[in-house]
């Protein structure tokens, strides 16, 4: 039926706005498709409200350009069905082994818009209960990166690496990338912002240097220097991916399908030959135990093969955060110092090398730890650090000192005196954020003592650092309620023998 | 964060939409909860917008009453978490069994709006994939009728039946209330519009009487005329049900648990204490085989013991439409007809006086069905009907044809000779929905040819009615397309032996 259109810059979903009278007209219902004809023409879900004239539709304002119309427009809005892809969808329900046509169906239509929210849910839901097979992941990773564009470099191999996440305070990428490329190897390293950590790679680079940019800058910067430490977010690798986080986040799952399919897609767009999986594993992470990150790390290599990319895993100790900073600036801080030639934190300093030196391995080299410590210790690390950070737009003569960690503070100490017997990172993430991180690039958290370190009533555990006074507070109120740290004695559970009556 | 709101009326979900530098402050990202603080508080979803400037929040208006807030004014919204549900939701989609107060908390939480679209498809997926036992199923059908209000009569037993549907025609329910009515028992039958379907009971029932009524005036009526005819939407019955279904629809699912659920809480809600279920069992219909139906019998019967309900099921022939009419006014002038007198069609006749006669036998008397057949011969249904009719503000002296179908027509005719071999359900209602079914009154079909029936090339196999010129031409094009009907010779297919070589 003819309808007067009226754009309304609302929503990410392309929708339809439309009365009861004229959705039963149309014969859609809410959450149906329509489709509108203008000069161009499109779908779009339609949602039935009692706020709309009959005669009248409200268009969200994405449908502007696709269908070319203006307010007022007379449209044909019609009835229309949902995707094929939603049969594809309804399979995986039904525990079915998808082709790879039927899999990048699901893709394409998730970065057209063509699947809504309720859909794309089922379709995680789907994948998160009933899974994929290797082979299904291997075409899911690339329908991924077909979405999107893929770099070529003119050097090969190409090194990688990727941690997993869910350990804070992990700020080791800085130093792999500087000990790699200063090897000689070329590592285009792409990283993220926090997505529900407390600061992601990128959220604590860019307060040195620009991490935003394109594809091209890339390329021209890695085969240059030989490291980059690029934001993946501003380049078109795999896009559909941000689509579906945006949808699994407040389902607080991560399929495995998708998680590995999400990883390799950004690995297999940057044209990766060689990659190195950080698997963090400790109780509070997304890998609690051992036995899940061997499974992984068979995942990761199973799908390697298949998508002929050479990867090896490296499963490394979460239980608490990695050094003792968590936060943008205060990372940052951590990181240029052990570049520099600090010794501490040691946690650091070990897993960055170890890291650095399996890709030393992968080249050829023997003995690659103590070559990656090396190369930091002779201060060729920094020097490349130093290079990569002014070809990103940042000072070559960066000093530590320059990140300066919010002005308020608030230290948080022990109530009880004995030993650290555990600390949450998943708190210890509540109370970064809680003061400001990563949008305030001051603000996070400097543990004073680690896992097993003896400390006495009084004793201060970690401090709060904060551009926001009012943040800061709070992050302390939160401190005390959740208890970050366990402190206990040598003893922890007296178990005795029953009693005799 | 303070911000200042403007209410839109828009959309189903109450939503706040702010910048993405806004919500960078919040620390809350898309779909996720956030808290706003007016006069009254409430949560509701975040939506992040190119389209809304920094400092200033656009609000559903359906947040408006609960916050008791006004344009301009500047409101406190900060990060809020999932509601606890979300954690039981992700318990099903692990397999596990869910308590009494576990599905207690998703049912409210989905009425009052706090579990999103992306949250209510993961719970319908979960539930397709993973299931309930007989017991969670008990308990969400009784969380469901909390919801709503509860019919109480003052008369028992209170009689029931229920169509799980899928087949089209199938316009039995005034011939089995008025004849159980008639038989002095009570029927207050509820029924539904159409979801899917071309025509549902309410749809027809509409076009000779009132069926939206409130639950008062469907006891008043039940107890003092023995049967009624209303439209379960009008009441408050597990009013849950209507925001699953909205989810439910575009997935094209109907899971198991949330199928029985649905139907047994509206008859739990209606006080019933005895219920026939008609499971119409044929290809194109929700139950393709009757090994598939006596499990659903199974269940229906199983759940009716823990709800104290007593449940018979009848397995009835859905290969076909029931009777010849499809659509409002002539499915009611088919139904009518019946009433008065009229011996045609057969299945109709044979299909009400079966599950009457259930009913029937259920209240003890013996051969219901021939004394279904009776008190319909008799003119005693025919009486009762008018009475019914009549107290629902109708006519009393309704005749059949006071039903006028449509005044455009198109006859579909055989390309072939040979005998009906098949029709599909699923295109006749495609068909019948494309002619303006169940909107338009006067639109819809009628079957001039059933299965087995001998058709000469040119016989008309059906009619095409409806109120609008162009909707019957469209009918009529997707008649050609879909082919409905599958005519065949005698030999269906030759098999010979192999050729000796």
């Amino acid at each position: 039926m003819k309808i007067k259109v009226k754009f309304l810059d609302i929503g990410t979903e392309p929708t339809v706005i439309i009365s009861k009278e004229d959705s039963l007209k149309i014969g859609a219902k809410d959450n149906d498709r329509v489709k509108i004809d203008g000069k161009g023409s499109t779908t779009a879900l339609l949602n039935v409200s009692d706020f709309v004239s009959p005669g009248e539709a409200v268009l969200s304002g994405n449908l502007r350009n696709r269908i070319k119309a203006s307010d007022g427009d007379e449209l044909n809005i019609v009835y229309a069905n949902s995707p094929e892809s939603v049969r594809n969808i309804r399979k995986k329900m039904d525990s079915g082994k998808l082709s790879k046509e039927e899999i990048s169906a699901i893709v394409a239509d998730i970065l057209e818009n063509r699947l809504s929210k309720i859909e794309i849910s089922a379709w995680l839901t789907a994948l998160y209960i009933n899974g994929m097979d290797i082979e299904e992941i291997a075409a899911f990773t690339e329908a991924m990166v077909d979405t999107g564009d893929r770099v070529e470099f003119d050097r090969s191999p190409v090194y990688d690496f990727h941690s997993m996440g869910g350990v804070p305070g992990n700020k080791i990428t800085p130093i792999v990338v500087s000990i790699v490329a200063a090897a000689g190897l070329m590592l285009p390293k792409t990283s993220s912002r926090a997505i529900s950590s407390a600061c992601g790679t990128s959220d604590f680079v860019e307060t040195f240097c620009d991490v935003e940019m394109d594809a091209e800058t890339l390329k021209r910067i890695s085969e240059e220097v030989g490291g980059v430490l690029a934001w993946g977010g501003a380049m078109n690798l795999a896009p559909v991916d941000d689509l579906v986080i945006k949808v699994e986040h407040p389902l607080g799952i991560n399929p495995r399908a998708q998680l590995l399919a999400s990883i390799l897609s950004k690995k297999l767009a940057i044209g990766a030959t060689h990659l190195v999986v950080d698997i963090p594993t400790g109780s509070g992470t997304k890998v609690p135990t051992i036995e899940v990150a061997r499974e992984y790390a068979r995942d990761f290599m199973d799908l390697g093969d298949k998508l002929k990319i050479h990867v090896e895993c490296a499963i490394t100790y979460a239980d608490q955060p990695v050094g003792s900073a968590i936060g943008p600036r205060l990372e940052a801080r951590e990181c240029i110092r052990i570049l520099e030639g600090e010794k501490h934190p040691l946690s650091v300093i070990e897993k960055a090398c170890d890291i650095a030196g399996i890709i030393l391995e992968m080249e050829g080299m023997t003995n690659g730890g103590e070559r990656a410590r090396e190369i930091l210790d002779s201060g060729a690390a920094m020097k490349k650090f130093r290079e990569i950070v002014a070809a990103q737009g940042g000072n070559y003569d960066i000093k530590s000192d320059d990140l300066v960690p919010g002005e308020f503070t608030a230290a948080v100490v022990s109530t009880k005196s004995g030993y650290v017997h555990t600390i949450s990172n998943k708190d210890l993430v509540s109370v970064a954020k809680a003061a400001g991180s990563p949008s305030d690039k001051g603000a996070g958290i400097m543990l004073m003592m680690k896992k097993g370190q003896r400390v006495e009533k009084g004793d201060v555990l970690f401090e709060i650092y904060g551009d926001n006074e009012a943040k800061v507070r709070r992050a302390k109120e939160l401190s005390t309620k959740y208890k970050p740290y366990d402190i206990e004695g040598m003893l922890l559970k007296r178990v005795a023998p029953p009693r005799t009556r």
